[in-house]
């Protein structure tokens, strides 16, 4: 067998995954030439500063600090962009693409925002981008959708696709840690920035939605119009009671099909036990894949890290080294640069069962007035939990600082204020909006209620 | 842009997954070239007769009854083999590579048997066999292993890959119905067939793991070198005893690698509730594969029936279609043809913990001789459960014929038997086997004692 061509990679932006990538590429050199029948190797790590390279021993001769320079070896085939953001890195895809490099990057941000555009550019120097490692880590979800189950209508798409969030609702759920709590615990264990907006706001999980829902459904992803909503305001005590009705929260990245269009949101959800990603506990990710003809599918791994994440970049980079990539991103019309854009159902109109928390004074009638606010509003209900006064108090206490107002109203008035939860039968979010924007006016409420959706398991076509 | 080349497929077999494909290929015809970008289209369906292909509305037109008639149609481009068995099936897809026709399968006890000599006849014509439902239904692991993760060594992988045992299993550990009325609703249900010995034996998942492993670790499986042990000698009394210390019990096909060559078994085997196996019920099938660098994967869906195994098939036609999949197939080494034996671990060396119940007269000194054997075989007791005398037969009756045996032995004697259940810490099956082989002797044992493997989850090495 003839000596395969060389392949050279350079790895833009050393960092966590960057490093990792290249301590892959170097360690495994030579099993992964073999298996692969390529001449992949490591060109060179571009960065401005290599402390972090050098801790991890990667060979010093690849250290390079302009990008100029692997885009003048012949032998550089594929750069792969992890320097994360939306500027510099986009300048570096930009760059490499019309260089007739090919890309692989797991950038999140870059595709929500740019995708289109930067695969035309590709399409036009004759070059490719993948992207496995931009959602779900180390999990092959992003080949699973454009090849795996190529063949199905999607119908529905459910994630947990951030790992800091999920640890933080593992703590909140298992060991009725607050969320301020957990997500100091989580900084402890590296486990979430010092800074922890992107992750905890749910930013970084619509990222991922509207990459995973432009290959499921092929339409381009409007990231703007996906309602955002993150864990960092919910209260233990919401926890505590959806464990009670059989629930465990998570922050889903939720995807559904219907007759009249697409539905996208990022929020925290309860989901059944029964379901398996119930069962997605602490750092790792997991993607429900619901196909017209193969049912429900998951996929499971962890989501972020070095380590995990280098596996899918290495993925990706074998699959364009060996030339099969460039078949399927030339083939398929599933890409950002060649879709229309999805049809997007409002907020108003997407369809869920609803938890409903609502904070009354605790005298006859109430239950009366919200039951009647709510079938108003054409709204069934399926559950109520309310607790005899005493007894609410054994519930994790709530945390923050609209509760703290409440206990003070509740002391001056005399009057014990108790929670209500109402879990609704399936209904659309208008109604539910429209309804609690009227049980909050009312002076029996004494705090603003809270509305959780429930995720049933979706109901498999085949 | 061009018009696409047709792309003909022939689907040779129209059975259960034969009918699904071709209703498939027919029903999103429009779709599935829109998406892949292809001429994809069904050429035409072979069989001896045609009732089931009538009932499900497949175009007359494309009956066949002779296979050279694809053969001889330059459109027809890929080969679907899916009549089953080894010999019929062995000539079909001969006949189609030696035609230089690629060739679609989901008949793993072909692949399991004769992979190596059809994956060099496809090589020698320039063609390649593709096999993604051949393990897992829909499932799209497959290329999880050929592609997802080929960055990784990987370390163990644990898979439950037979639908109708987990069904059966599923009923015993959730309804405490014994094997046999387990088996007798899954016949019911349509997911066990009237002679079920190939999946309840083991056998369909020891195919299936050959090909896993195979992949996996980039060596040849010796089918015949598995260790298998089906689920239809499984008593109720175990399952509920392992339910008691934490574990449910799932047919489970292992791989590991190990520094002195690969252990590979299929088995009933304990499975702690902390692991996501652990909650796979049902006819769903789930595969873990752990990478050195990606940690824990795992990949769940249906694990067999029509529709959704006809998604895995027509996965593989479109990465043969767009081109894809022949620069897959050309240049990794992983192939059967191209690998070297695997280094087998005699089943003596298989490390695990093991589940172990000895049945023995209820008299002072029984524990004592027990615990001699087992320390002087250097095996380390981790648990005993051992009940009052009355209270045993709480738990689900025995339901075999040794175990009335025992029951005439007890009256007769007046000396009552109670179950030891014993689990034990980390030890090779060489240790365990002698062990009780040296038990089964004592006066006090009276009935054959039972073993049972426990699958702790792998340790990650990332």
């Amino acid at each position: 067998m003839a000596k395969p061509e060389p392949f050279g990679i350079a790895i833009v932006g050393c960092g966590t995954v960057g490093g990792a990538t290249a301590r892959l590429l170097q360690s495994e050199a030579a099993r992964l030439r073999e298996v692969s029948g390529t001449g992949v190797y490591l060109a060179c790590v571009v960065d401005v500063a290599f402390d972090h390279a050098r801790s991890l021993g990667i060979d010093e001769s690849l250290f390079r600090t302009d990008m100029a320079e692997p885009l003048a070896d012949p032998e550089v085939k594929l750069v792969v962009e992890l320097v994360g953001g939306t500027t510099v890195a986009k300048e570096i895809a930009a760059k490499a693409l019309s260089a007739g490099r090919h890309v692989v990057t797991a950038n999140k941000a870059l595709l929500a925002h740019h995708g289109a555009e930067l695969f035309a550019l590709a399409r036009r120097n004759g070059v490719t981008i993948s992207f496995e490692a931009s959602c779900g880590g180390g999990i092959p979800i992003i080949r699973a959708l454009y090849e795996g189950l190529l063949a199905n209508r999607i119908d529905a798409l459910y994630g947990i696709v951030n790992g800091t969030c999920n640890y933080i609702l593992t703590a909140m759920v298992q060991s009725g840690r607050t969320y301020a709590e957990a997500l100091g615990q989580a900084q402890r264990s590296g486990l979430a920035e010092a800074d922890p907006a992107l992750d905890v706001s749910g930013l970084d999980s619509a990222h991922k939605l509207a990459i995973l829902a432009s290959l499921a459904f092929g339409r381009r992803i409007d990231l703007d119009r996906i309602p955002v909503e993150g864990i960092d305001t919910l209260e233990t005590l919401d926890v505590a009671f959806g464990r009670e009705l059989g629930y465990v929260v998570k922050l889903l990245a939720v995807a559904g099909r219907g007759p009249d269009g697409v539905s996208l949101r990022v929020r925290p959800s309860f989901i059944g036990l029964d379901h398996p990603l119930a069962w997605v506990s602490g750092p790792f990710n997991a993607v429900s894949v619901y196909g017209h003809t193969v049912g429900h599918t998951m996929y499971y791994g962890r989501g972020a890290g070095g380590p995990p994440t280098s596996s899918a970049i290495v993925a990706d980079v074998i699959a364009v080294a060996v030339g099969a990539y460039q078949h399927t991103f030339r083939s398929l019309t599933i890409w950002p640069d060649l879709t229309e854009p999805v049809r997007q159902l409002p907020m108003e109109q997407i369809e869920s069962r609803y938890y409903l928390r609502v904070t009354v004074e605790d005298k006859p009638g109430v239950f009366a007035q919200l039951a009647t606010v709510l079938g108003n509003h054409r709204i069934s209900i399926s559950s109520v939990l309310q607790r005899e006064p005493s007894e609410h108090i054994d519930a994790p206490a709530a945390d923050d600082a609209s509760d703290r107002a409440t206990k003070t109203r509740e002391d001056s008035s005399q009057v014990t204020a108790v929670p209500v939860v109402i879990t609704t039968h399936r209904t659309n979010e208008g109604n539910v909006r429209r309804a609690l924007a009227e049980i909050d006016e009312l002076t029996v409420c004494t705090r603003p209620s809270v509305c959780i959706n429930i995720i049933d398991e979706h109901e498999e076509t085949i």
